[in-house]
């Protein structure tokens, strides 16, 4: 299938316009129509080769919601016209405890990314949702639930499910005591669905300027980490930390917040951590984690929360040729809170 | 009460001799004869005010094991004549979640330590088990069990609760894959402990110099960290790993061991870490934490543990007078694995 797309071809230069090929349908194989495609930070470590991974061209994007517009002859799920998602993974072994427990994210033979992956059967390099189709086999196609605002949604499928795994993995619910750093794509996601699943929400924050922006998004205070009395007030208090920030940074600062064997957990920082002390850990039982995605079916019923509860990431939505810009403005965090493309915008090839 | 020990004066200075008092008894009070104490790493660092909280003259010692000499008129647990321990808090609130969990090392107004530590009423400074006498409120006393060598059983009280307490906390039984990380004191208990609870423990060290050590310890197997095909083939392999390396040092390398959702416990290390790489906690939902001694009632039931399964430090006796020397071996590990003084080698003080 001839399809057209936006790709990195050198870690150096700006995004440009693809033309490529998606594979054949394969027997499992549902093909879509990509209509809107969020803007990950992720998409822009990869576009500039950050994590040392990248192949080039490369068309980023894992935050996909589509139209089924073609299903394989063994496709039982969906049928064409059905809107469809897809995430940051298109593949796993489907055989190994992990898989068979529905964290395909954790497959011990690794999980095939939607883009910087290798397909499974012909080794070729996967190609991302900034681009006009998808052809992706059925394991890893989600329903959008009726109701969902299909222009919105995108963002859920990698920064909902980044901050939704660990909200389920530490089993937080009505009382659970959460904080969130970092109030970017992934943080406030966090906050809203922390917020949905009956969470007492506090963002810490360098300093009070998001204030309303929290307040907004659900949260019930910003805790402000440059004051260190507040900070000392604080300690003990968190069931869960989710630490979102996307660069180096030191969470020492942070650790006597948790209580007894509480956890920070990790969505963001890749890569060597600052060193930090490990004092607050070892007097007061303290957790570190990370915590990469979610399974299929956690992915799934995030998604099926988020229609009934209503929650849906704030976007602002851009034109495909519009990314290179979108991608200056997500480095200086000017952003709220998710870029979306419009693939509207993308011109399909003549022939497809 | 008179007594007598050894203490630091100063920091750069060998421990000398000092005469002290001990408190009054106080109604809930068990006053004892020390008859062994184990020396720990701990001990060596307060006497150098390595953690900033040493006070002088202090006498350390927190792995303390006697015999009953009086005790207060509301004390109903012990009396003249009981084999005693205690290790190392001497006091807590009492009031506290934690206390009343049995969690008193974690009590949110701090336990008191058996030294370098402030009593709760008098304020005074706390002095170790390095003397001939101990005074200490009941509900910190241990009863040491029936048939338990007590002239090897010192260290379990530190060294012992220290890996004894993360392996309950991480539900460790028949089958769990433990590692332990350095052979010491502390990993050497551990072994023991996890081995006694039906674990596969493996020994993880820089070469295969103790291989023979680890295994008459109990140990499955030697895993050499420096091997990176043996490192690369323990991928995914442990549920637990416990690091007892008590100097500052990299976790890196040995988190990608971890299998999904398993932690290494830090029991060690304390101050700033080397910096370490994100990448395999969050590719593996793996994590990190640090864990302190354990509460009194897990005290207990190590201490009624080992004498049950017969397991026992490896101990070499020192005389009081030997202390600084003994300093000077541990410090180059020249220990296996834990030095106990007989406190029979220090002469009480003219007058009780």
């Amino acid at each position: 299938m001839k399809t057209v797309g936006f790709a990195a071809y050198d870690p150096k230069k700006p995004l440009a316009p693809y033309a490529f090929e998606r594979r054949g349908l394969r027997e499992n194989d549902v093909a879509m129509e990509i209509l809107y495609c969020g803007v990950c930070h992720s998409d822009l470590h990869t576009a500039r080769n950050d994590w040392g991974w990248s192949y080039y061209p490369i068309v980023p994007g894992h935050e996909i919601v589509g139209r089924v517009t073609q299903v394989g002859n063994q496709v039982s799920r969906y049928k064409v016209g059905d809107h469809v998602a897809v995430g940051c993974m298109v593949d796993s072994c489907q055989e190994c405890d992990q898989c068979k427990k529905g964290e395909e994210q954790l497959c011990r033979e690794g999980n095939t990314g939607t883009y910087a992956g290798y397909d499974r059967f012909t080794k070729e390099p996967t190609q991302g949702g900034y681009s006009k189709h998808l052809v992706v086999r059925e394991e890893f196609c989600l329903r959008m639930p009726e109701g969902l605002d299909l222009s919105k949604a995108a963002p859920l499928l990698c920064a909902g499910i980044t901050t939704w795994s660990p909200l389920k993995t530490w089993n937080v619910g009505p009382g659970s005591r959460v904080g969130v750093i970092g109030l970017g794509g992934l943080g406030h996601m966090a906050v809203k669905l922390a917020v949905g699943l009956g969470a007492d929400v506090t963002v810490l924050s360098r300093s009070n300027a998001k204030e309303a922006d929290a307040l907004a998004l659900g949260a019930s205070r910003l805790l402000v980490s440059a004051d260190s009395d507040a900070m000392a007030q604080a300690h003990d208090h968190f069931d869960l930390i989710i630490d979102t920030v996307p660069v180096r940074h030191d969470i020492t600062p942070y650790m006597p917040l948790l209580d007894v064997d509480a956890t920070l957990v990790l969505v963001g920082q890749v890569g060597p951590m600052e060193e930090f002390n490990t004092v607050p850990l070892l007097l007061g039982r303290r957790r570190v984690a990370g915590s990469p995605i979610g399974g299929i079916r956690e992915t799934q019923e995030m998604l099926d929360f988020c229609a009934e509860k209503n929650i849906l990431p704030d976007c602002e939505m851009i034109r495909m040729d519009e990314i290179n810009a979108a991608f200056e403005r997500m480095e200086k965090a000017d952003v709220r809170y998710r870029f979306v493309i419009d693939m509207a915008s993308l011109e399909a090839p003549a022939a497809v």
